[in-house]
């Protein structure tokens, strides 16, 4: 574990507005609390990053690789008609890699969801059922860890 | 060149709404007709391509590489707050990056800015400055062609 790794510590804005899925290992998988669109962010465990270009060649490249699997498991997963995939992160400077899943039907559509519409929070059993949809995750050679 | 190099085509939509400015060995770069942001296009020359994952893992390391190259360079030299990365793709199917230069006295500031305000279209003699400004992308090591 590089020092960087070590003194990593999850934005307090993120973990109050998200639930922790699990760790890839580079990144650990937020599931934004917003129930009006599949929203998914990969925050990397490295300290005082903002942009992508902060991240070693070698955590850029295991970012997207992350990020790619992800994409294509949950395009898969949730029949979308596009992934939104986006680093802003204009209010909360830790780096982390929106990937939200669009559909033509969705309330934003086609325009950008940021901000769209006021959050609508998770029920306990969404949130169970979301796991469960998920352990594709679980066993994937790309190691995930569950929370 | 592969044959998805062969049979790219750049979207008329993106040809229509931005200037070339020339190319990395993976991507054209665009300039969006827009000057209200710094806001850049990366196109993957490659066909029939929407989402990151559906380049090959080496064109998504290669288009990572020059997405880095270009952030870093741009944030320099328009003193960026913070660069904003997405891949989104909505309404233009084929995949393309954006890298916007985002600034606290920016008109959507700290909201994304896509759809935000009318497009403000560049004179002659701006773009002509802009090219200038982007001088250090010619013969860095990336090798970017300008057009």
């Amino acid at each position: 574990m590089d020092e960087l790794e070590l003194e990593y510590e999850l934005h307090p804005q993120l973990a109050a507005d998200c639930i922790v899925l699990g760790d890839f290992p580079l990144s650990t998988l937020l599931l934004a609390n917003d129930s009006n669109f599949p929203w998914f962010i990969l925050v990397p465990r490295r300290a005082e990053v903002s942009e992508l270009y902060h991240l070693s060649p070698k955590d850029q490249m295991q970012l997207m690789h992350e990020s790619a699997f992800l994409s294509e498991n949950l395009a898969d997963i949730f029949g979308a008609c596009k992934m939104n995939v986006a680093s802003l992160g204009n209010m909360v400077p830790q780096l982390h890699l929106h990937h939200v899943v669009r559909f033509k039907t969705d309330p934003a559509w086609p325009g950008p969801m940021w901000g769209k519409l006021p959050a609508k929070p998770y029920t306990d059993q969404q949130v169970h059922d979301l796991r469960h949809k998920l352990e594709f995750l679980m066993d994937a050679e790309i190691n995930f860890v569950p929370e």
